[in-house]
Order: structure tokens, then C-alpha cells, then sequence
């Protein structure tokens, strides 16, 4: 690989000069820093970042953790925090932790501190200690959308108010005539989506219509959960609304609706959360709860970058813009009569 | 940030004995053993990847560059990509170029060789100059997925059979009795389809039916592309079926169907190219030709480490297992009567 002095060799100056152009520092000539330039070209050389990033104490890097890369809300998500990164010139490695969190320690071990001097999580299932252990080692930690407003978590964190994109989708629901509601509660036993779940049941009481609420099914987090799920919640006929607490397994109601020939929105109102990419090319469209995934990434950024010029911040808590309803084509007027399968 | 130093005065050894530990060398007692690893965890303590792996000039990571990490066939890729890297020992890092050549070439001239030894390219728009130039600096290149296997590109990489994957999408629509086929070219100029509708013409052509595509557009890789010039394509109810050279332009197609009122596959038969996650969970189920992406990531990765223990190896190219078609429910036999479209 090219080095300083070669460079400097065949440009006929100091090491010392290269290293001026290239940090864009000390008094150089317009003809000289032409010289040094074209022997960089013609060598192929490049500074020795990381190197220089050591020698400096800090690396060119943020990383985000992510629970898995193949559920499409992470990529769009991911989008907007590498274009954030780049903005500030910094690089973006994606860590996919599968919902491990022995696999996501293990990529706090290895990267945070030395690839990367800051970390932003987006529900990676990585356990609090382990994040707080690689505080402890001098990279920061930010979370980038925490569920719980009120409740900041000891972390420096972006919070979303989740309680509200449940409280949107209860009144939406209860405004069109909904009154035999199904729930499809996303996200297992991890429960991270109980703060969207809490705030449809709270809506649904300050409304006065707590008993709307006819059936709870918890779902994997995917188009496919939705889809088992929705077939079995479908089966009766009872209720002609469903809220999912997460766009997939609201896609995946359609999907099972469609199945089972019932028409959406006319039969069947369906209604996610979050606002990812497919919810807008669905057909139907999906009616959904938009969050606000892209100034959070960038919020994310932003905190984390400010953590590492500035370590004695503490856990700030930052608050991105509140979630909004988005009325597209899966949802409508309860219908008058009960709903019927089709018999085909 | 803990040194090595300290970690060896906590645990009352030398700096060197801590060194053998962490990089099980040498014979420490079992006892001595277990104090120094008390102690690194006491102050956190994390032997300097980095350093070290610049000392032993290589790095930890390897780096992928994507075109668009929101188009969701590159995250399923990373995916498979980034499990082949773990199991490795190795990290992924995955770069976003946009469709953008200068930001490839920035992300290049900032990593390679640096905080990655090693490039794969998954279409990134990248110049092929700019690749050999990684390459003269010392990073290995490899192309993830090649078009062509008949013709090397002359950079190491992993080769898949676009040729024969649009020739069995053309096979299977031939069969089914469709003589009047339109077809969505996705990819706009860089062309990087044409494999596939060349495939496709060819195989027209072996079993005679050169004259059964009446239409051909060229579309926007993406859902939406395939929807608006779907609705532009449909409007005269010519086509019985629809080849695209892609999986989105494909579900695109379905959903301008769906807004006429178009049945598929009753009415208009609809085949794409990848089988992407999407295509499986479309409604009807996407018919297309599959692409060994998990195999090609997996193969990618596995090139490029050898390229990295073996510069001298040359451009050699591997060539993934042969696409292959999956019938699901979009295509169905020519319908008996010309397509027409409903009245409302």
C-alpha cells in the first residue's frame, strides 16, 4: 500500500507538505498542492483513517444495532440514519442482532470504542447492562426510539409517544362506528408494543367504549403472524375492525381477508402502526399510524454525535414529533349489517 | 478508557501476562488466569481490536456496498450476507451509495483497505475504475451478483444466470397459451435488466413466438414504477399476461390490476424476477423466477476472504446454482376470450 513518503517522493516535498494538503492545513502554494494532489492520484494513496482516527482518539464510524434487517421498517430506518451520518461525516455500520442478545453483546464487545465511537440501538433485545457496560467504556449509547415519554429509561434516548399512536388508532376506529374491535398485539413476550396496546385501551375508555375490545391475539411481529392470526380472528365473523399494533401483521389481515373473501375497507376496517413502505403500496392502502421513523433517525444522530464531543451530558431524553393518522383505503363506516363470510 | 497496563496492575501481573491471556498464548496459570479476566471485567476492559488489527495489518470488518439499502431485495441480501461474514468472525458494514457513483467512490476511498479489507458490490453504480483503483490500494473486490456468466467482468465474482431467468419467465407465460405479452424493463438506463429481457426474447424465439411480446416499457425499479406504467399498459386490455424484469414492477403490476378491477390471474397473468419476501406474501402470491440470493451472498463473502488471505488469486469468477421458476398464484392458462376491462 501507498505511503506518506512515497507520496511525498514523487512529488518532490516533504512528508510534512503532503500531510498539510491533505489535512488542509499550514500555507502550501496553489502549484504545490496541485503536485501533491496528482501524486496522491496517480499512487492511489489515501490517509491511513483509522490510524489517524486512533492516533486522535476517535473512529470514523457510529454503529446501529438492529433487531433484524429483514423486517423493512430497520432499512428505512437505517436510510435515514446513515444519510444523517454522512451528513456530519461519519459512516454507518449496520449490526444485525437477529432478537439475540448474546449476539448483540457480542458486537458491543467488538465494535463499540474501537470501530465505532457511539452506538444507536433500535430495539436490538439488548440487555440494559450490557449497554451501560459499554458506556462505562467511554462510547455512548443512545436509543433510538424509546416507547415511553414519561418515562425516560437512564439512557440517553429519542422518544416516540407510542401510547398516543395507540390512542390515534382507538378513536379512529370508535369515530367510524367500530364497536366489536380485534387486537393483533405484535411483538411476543417482549412486550414492545404494550405501550401502543395501553394507549387504544385508554382512548377506548375516555371514550367510554372500554368494551369494544372483543379479541386479543398476540402475533409475531410479520406479515406472516398477521396472517395466521387474522385467518383465526376472522373465523367467527364477529368483529368488523381490526387494530394492529404494528403495519405487518395489519398487512398480513389483509392478506387474510382477501382469503377468506372478505372485502376491505366494505366488510372489515384494518389499522397498523408505524407507516412503512409497503403499508403505502398495499392494496388496499393501509389507514395507519405514521411515526415519525426519519427525524428520529436523525435526532438518534444528532444526540449520539453531541454524547461523544461532550460525554458529561447524561442521558438526555429527546422527544421527536408526535405520531399522526394517516386515513387511506382500509378502513371505513362500520358496516350496517354484521359481517358475513362470503360462502365461495 | 482502561489500558492494558491497568488491567495487569488490578490484577497484580505483568502487562504481558495479560496479553497472553486475552490472546490464549503462553501458559498462565489457572488461577492467574481467572484474576486477569476478573479484572478486565472489573474496569471493562477491551483489548484494542482495531489496533490491533492495523498492527497485524488487517481489519476486523468487511464492507457492502448496496445501491439502495430501501429497495428490500438489499437487506435480504445483507442478511445472508452479513450471517456468511459473522460466521467468519468478521463484521459487515453496509454502505448506502444511493444509485450515486461519487458517493460510492467516497465510501471506497474512506474504507477500503482501512476499516475494511474487503469490498462486496452488490450494484451499487459504482465505476469499474474506481473498483480497480480499491484494488491497486489493496482491498479485494468482489461483484455479488454478475449478470453475465459467460462474460467475466474481469473482477473476481460471484455469477448468476439473468440470461436463464428471463428465459424460464418466458417458458412458463408460452406454456401457460400467452401470445400477447407486455413487458416492464426495470433498471432504466444503466440497463442493468437486460440479461433478463434478452433472456426472455431468446427463449421467444427457440420456441417460435418472437412476435408475442406487443409491448415493452421501460419502468422505475420499483413498485410505483411498475403501477403507473401498469395502469398505461393495461388500458387497452391487449395483454393476456405480464413479464417483469423484477419483483417490485411485478407486485406494481398487481396493484394497478387490483385499481382497474383487472383479475389475476383469471384475467392477466403476472410474473417477476427474484422472489423477494414481498413476492411470497403478495395477494394473489407472485409467481416469478427465483434468484439464489442467500447462496450468492454466502458464496460473496466466502470469495472475498480468500481473495483477502490470497491477493495473488486473481479475478477469478464462481457461478451460483441456476435461478428457478416458482409457480404461485398470478399466472394462470390464457384466458379464452380477450381481456376486457369491467365497467366500473
Amino acid at each position: 500500500m501507498t505511503t506518506l513518503s512515497q507520496v511525498a517522493q514523487h512529488a518532490g516535498v516533504t512528508s510534512a507538505t503532503v500531510s498539510n494538503v491533505l489535512r488542509q492545513r499550514g500555507k502550501v502554494g496553489e502549484e504545490t498542492r496541485a503536485r501533491v494532489l496528482a501524486a496522491v492520484e496517480a499512487l492511489g494513496y489515501r490517509p491511513h483513517l483509522t490510524a489517524r482516527a486512533l492516533a486522535e482518539g476517535s473512529a470514523p464510524t457510529l454503529a446501529l444495532m438492529v433487531a433484524s434487517i429483514a423486517n423493512p421498517f430497520y432499512p428505512e430506518f437505517a436510510l435515514a440514519a446513515e444519510q444523517a451520518a454522512r451528513q456530519h461525516g461519519r459512516f454507518l455500520i449496520v449490526c444485525n442482532t437477529n432478537d439475540d442478545p448474546d449476539i448483540g453483546r457480542a458486537y458491543l464487545d467488538q465494535i463499540a470504542g474501537t470501530l465505532s465511537d457511539g452506538v444507536l440501538v433500535m430495539n436490538a433485545k439488548l440487555r440494559v447492562d450490557d449497554l451501560k457496560m459499554t458506556q462505562r467504556r467511554g462510547a455512548p449509547v443512545v436509543l433510538g426510539m424509546w416507547e415511553k415519554p414519561h418515562e425516560p429509561p437512564g439512557l440517553p434516548c429519542v422518544a416516540v409517544d407510542f401510547h398516543l399512536a395507540g390512542a390515534l388508532a382507538a378513536r379512529h376506529l370508535i369515530a367510524l362506528g367500530h364497536r366489536k374491535i380485534g387486537i393483533l398485539f405484535g411483538g411476543g413476550a417482549s412486550c414492545i408494543h404494550s405501550e401502543r396496546e395501553r394507549g387504544f385501551h385508554d382512548a377506548l375508555a375516555e371514550l367510554g367504549h372500554s368494551d369494544a375490545v372483543v379479541r386479543i391475539m398476540h402475533v409475531h411481529d410479520s406479515v406472516e403472524g398477521g396472517l395466521s392470526a387474522g385467518a383465526e380472528m376472522l373465523a367467527d365473523g364477529l368483529v368488523t375492525a381490526v387494530f394492529a399494533t404494528n403495519d405487518l401483521p395489519a398487512l398480513g389481515m389483509l392478506h387474510a381477508a382477501a382469503d377468506l373473501g372478505i372485502k376491505v375497507p366494505q366488510q372489515l376496517s384494518v389499522i397498523g402502526i408505524t407507516d412503512i413502505q409497503s403499508a403505502r403500496q398495499a392494496r388496499p392502502a393501509l389507514t395507519t399510524v405514521a411515526l415519525p421513523t426519519e427525524q428520529a433517525a436523525a435526532m438518534s444522530i444528532a444526540l449520539l454525535l453531541e454524547l461523544i464531543a461532550n460525554p458529561s451530558l447524561g442521558s438526555p431524553m429527546r422527544t421527536a414529533e408526535a405520531p399522526q393518522l394517516v386515513v387511506r383505503a382500509s378502513t371505513a363506516v362500520v358496516p350496517k349489517r354484521r359481517l358475513k363470510r362470503r360462502s365461495d
